[in-house]
Parts: C-alpha cells; sequence; structure tokens
C-alpha cells in the first residue's frame, strides 16, 4: 500500500493511492503516517479498505503533500554508504557513520526548496528512506526488517560550501597520564552538520511511503536523480555497503529507535550515462526542478526557488 | 519560576519549585514545560499561583526526573563556543557551528547515564541551554531574547573515541569545469555526530527550567562540573564566544526554529584550581557520578552504570 500526508483545508490528513492519478482520504483520525503506524494493523488495514470503498476521493496532481512522518522522533542518516565510495575512502569506519537532520529541515512533494546565496553550493542527494513501524533497541539484524513499517524517498540537500565551514582544524584534547597537567593536544579535524544538512528545506521527503510487504527486496530497486529532466544518478540499492537491516541492528545498538523515526539510507552515486554527478548540480546557480525516482516506490519532485 | 517535569504514578507531570527541598505539582492538563511554554503566559502562571496556595507538595528529592521538554522538536548545540577555544583552533568558521542531538539520547536528572566498554572514553561537556519559547526565522538578535522561555542545564556527553571512529578521509568530490568529467577529487576530513553525541542517555538535561525573567544576564553565571565530588570545571557564562542572542539569530537564520526547541550553547572548559580538564574524565573507566551546576538554575547529577 502506498500512503501519503496531505494538507486538505488547514488540516493534516492521510491519502492512500487508488491509481497514479487518484487517491482516497482516511478519516480524520489519521493525522499522518505516524498515526497509522501507531494504530494496530487491522485497524487502519480496514479503514484503508472502506474508505476505498466508499472514502471521498482526490486528484493526486492537486495534492498539498506534507512529509509522511509529520514529525519524527529522529531522521538519521548514514553517509559515505555506496559501494562506490571506498575508492575515495583514504580512512574510515566499517560500520555505518550517521548524523541526524532536524525535522524542521523536511518539506513534502512539490513544495519549494527554498535556497540563498549565501548557503553556497547545494546539490541534491537521491536517496532511499526507511520508516521505522515498531521501535527497540539492540534490534538483531536477522529481526531489523520486522521494525521496519515501509520506505519512502528522501532528498539529502548538502551544501558542500556550509560542511567546508564548519569544519575546524584544531588541536583536540586528549588525556596525557604521562604529561605534567595530564593532557596532551592532537591535531584533528572536526565538521558539524547541523547548516549543510539541516538547513530549512533540505529535507524533501515522500511522496509516498510503500509498507514493506510491498516491496519484496529493499536492495534490488533502480533510483535516478534528475536535474531538470536530464538524468544525473542511475543506481540501484544494490550498491548500499551497509543494508537495510544492519543500519537498523548498528544504529538500534547505539540510539533507540522509535516508531516513525526515518532512517535515510546514503546517497545513490552512480553517474547515469548523460554523465555528470550529484555535486554537478548546484541547485543554487541553477534553480529548476531536482526529481527523485525509486522503482515501486515513486517520484518525488521540488522546485527550486531563491529565498 | 523554576519548572521541571517528572514521573508520577505513570503519567508525566510539571512540577514548580516551592524551596530546595519541596516542589508543587500543577495540573494534569500540563504533562512536560513544553506543555506549559505553549499556553498563555497569563493561565499557566495563574495555575502555578493557585497550586503554590493548595496544590499537592512532593518531596524533590524522591521525584523521578523527566527531560523539561519531553521531546523537543530539535536539541542544537553549539560546537567549540568558549572564548578558551580560539587558542586549540588552526582554522574554523566565524560563526557558530553546529549539529543535533537527537530527543532519544536525553535523560531526567538523576537517571542513570548507562555505558558500554565498547563506547571507548566519554567525557561530561557542562553547559547552558536555552529553550525556545516563540518559535521563529530570521529572528533579529536585538529580538532574540524574547524568543527564550527560560535556561537549563545540559551535560552533553561526548566519546572522543566514537568521534575519531565516525571520521572519514577522502576523496570529496567537487565540480572542476575545466575537467573532462567536470569534477575534481580534493582531500578532506569529515565527521558525523550521531554516535559520538546521540547515543542513549548522552543527554542528561534539567532538572529545572528557569524562566528568563529569573535570569537577569544569562552571560555571568557560573557553571560548574565535578567528578565524583571533585571539582574539574570552575567557569562562567561570560566566557561564551557567541552570545545566546547571536547563536538564536544566527540558528534561525537557517533553520527555522520552534517552541521546545532547546539549544546547548557550548562547553564551559576552565579547569578548576583541582586541576584536570573534562577530558581526563572518562566516565566509562572511572563511573561515578558526574554533576553540572549553574549558578541561579541548579545541579544536575547524574549517576555512571555500565549498559
Amino acid at each position: 500500500m502506498h500512503i501519503g500526508s496531505i494538507e486538505q483545508d488547514g488540516d493534516r490528513r492521510v491519502v492512500v493511492r487508488e491509481s497514479d492519478d487518484v487517491g482516497v482520504v482516511l478519516p480524520a483520525e489519521y493525522t499522518d503516517v505516524e498515526s497509522v503506524l501507531l494504530s494496530p494493523a487491522e485497524r487502519w488495514r480496514e479503514a484503508a479498505a472502506t474508505a476505498m470503498h466508499e472514502g471521498p476521493r482526490i486528484a493526486l496532481a492537486d495534492a498539498a503533500w506534507l512529509p509522511p512522518v509529520h514529525r519524527p522522533g529522529k531522521v538519521l542518516c548514514v553517509a559515505l554508504n555506496n559501494s562506490a565510495n571506498p575508492d575515495r575512502i583514504l580512512s574510515g569506519p566499517d560500520t555505518p557513520a550517521m548524523f541526524v537532520k532536524p525535522s524542521s529541515s523536511l518539506i513534502g512533494h512539490a513544495r519549494p526548496i527554498r535556497l540563498r546565496a549565501e548557503f553556497g553550493r547545494v546539490h541534491p542527494e537521491p536517496e532511499l528512506a526507511v520508516v521505522i513501524g515498531r521501535g527497540g533497541t539492540d534490534i538483531a539484524a536477522e529481526d531489523a526488517l520486522s521494525h521496519v513499517f515501509g520506505y519512502t524517498i528522501i532528498n539529502d540537500l548538502t551544501s558542500p560550501t556550509m560542511r567546508g565551514e564548519d569544519t575546524f582544524h584544531y588541536r583536540a584534547i586528549h588525556p596525557d597520564p604521562t604529561a605534567d597537567d595530564g593532557i596532551r593536544y592532537v591535531e584533528s579535524w572536526v565538521s558539524y552538520p547541523a547548516r549543510y544538512k539541516g538547513t530549512d528545506t533540505f529535507g524533501p521527503i515522500g511522496p509516498w511511503v510503500v509498507t514493506s510487504d510491498d516491496i519484496r527486496d529493499p536492495h534490488s530497486l533502480r533510483i535516478t536523480c534528475s536535474h531538470d529532466g536530464r538524468l544525473v544518478t542511475d543506481d540501484n540499492t544494490a550498491n548500499l555497503r551497509f543494508s537495510v537491516a544492519e543500519v537498523v541492528s548498528f544504529a538500534s545498538s547505539y540510539l533507540t529507535l522509535e516508531a516513525g523515526d526515518v532512517i535515510a539510507m546514503g546517497t545513490a552515486l552512480k553517474r547515469s550515462a548523460a554523465g555528470g554527478a550529484v555535486q554537478n548540480v548546484d541547485l543554487t546557480a541553477l534553480g529548476g526542478v531536482v526529481e527523485v525516482a525509486i522503482e515501486g516506490i515513486g517520484t518525488l519532485s521540488n522546485p527550486v526557488q531563491r529565498r
């Protein structure tokens, strides 16, 4: 089932896809996909079946899309998780490295990405995202997929300019029992992602969450990214370095996962035959429309505006 | 006024400080400090006055403390924001650098910090935190303090071991119009903070939020950190590099601030006369109790357990 969140007459409502063009609106008790996944499966599935039979229809082209989960407890993003990356990595962890994107950065399908000149370069990062249905701590890899409610699309917008600005080259304090004052300095680099990953509108997400029963294998999905109709990336989730089960299990052994949490699996990187790289799509300079499509899930499309 | 969140008979309730030992419980409609700051000031202040007159009392020593805001939209943390830092910084931004700590990492006063051997070194970071009362975007510095509901204490626990593990030395892709494929590689370092800053229990916070009318100047407060009764840090919020107003204004020009958001202002660093540095307090090895106190706000104390 394809489930999304929309705004209708000032209220947040849930819509289920009937066809490419038509959606069915669920009763008002369902206010976003989180409210669906928190209710018993028999209950919301029955509500969806009833709505399919007799519920109000909307034209999807006119829908005012919202992020599927209105305000996730966290949006956890895996960095450098494509099998194409190791060639570029001189040193790094053998486990998933992650950062948190604030919920205030999320926008729905078709809503504008709003950029300012001072953001510097901003490029798209097309990614598969997981929506957690049942929370947990220390989830075993073999149980991990049972904690997944469904899959969606996220465009993990990134400003490499702000990333460079928010990187420190500094002398970190390390303990040193042999030193008089007990410490020594170690030259290090550290970077902080709140701005370059978390600025307003840097998290287009949706339009659909596809329930996990409708995704036979999350690691065999074609994923593409286009800018103004030109194909930039043509990759497949088969190229993820760490799998969904590995990431859910590893993350949950440090950060308790909660129902409604979103995990972005990392950027699809493989260039399309048309060439280029996502890093060449500087949205601040180019404007236009950026689109991420994942086989079996849908297409997330957002125009770029200057703010 | 000093306002906190507690658990009582399985419910979340709000408590107001009457004395060092006694608190007054507000009516059940107030479920955490966010529910207070979202209600009109006249209304909750009248409820507090009525409770002071005739509400139920509790012994604060027995309270089951919760994070003041149950589930903040975001916990935004400023890095390297102490005037003692510039000596150590070889290069870095002239504006506040920030990261996001997930709400799942927060714990209340007196709750245990739970550590595992594989977390490596873990040290405390004593910090003043701001609770946003009124959200906004592009807040001017001169208006910024009017958006602050109050001030609290956060211990921004950090694992430098996991920070090192989650740092990549890699070849970043930069656009290059002169190259055949339009890109070139630039050797870079990037680090991701979800684990080393966001692991469960890495965010002790509270016990009190002190409303801003009771804090004449947030930049003249003594702030100390002790481990097992030994004073490690003895600093003052006068040593913050970027002020509360500057941080609120700057952050809001990138990330919309929402009511209930928490901003951690950065670590107090100045060593006490007893010597040492917070980096020498390796809680994974030492265990014990870690305490952060801020003048006029209170004392946040948490025991360390092995998980």
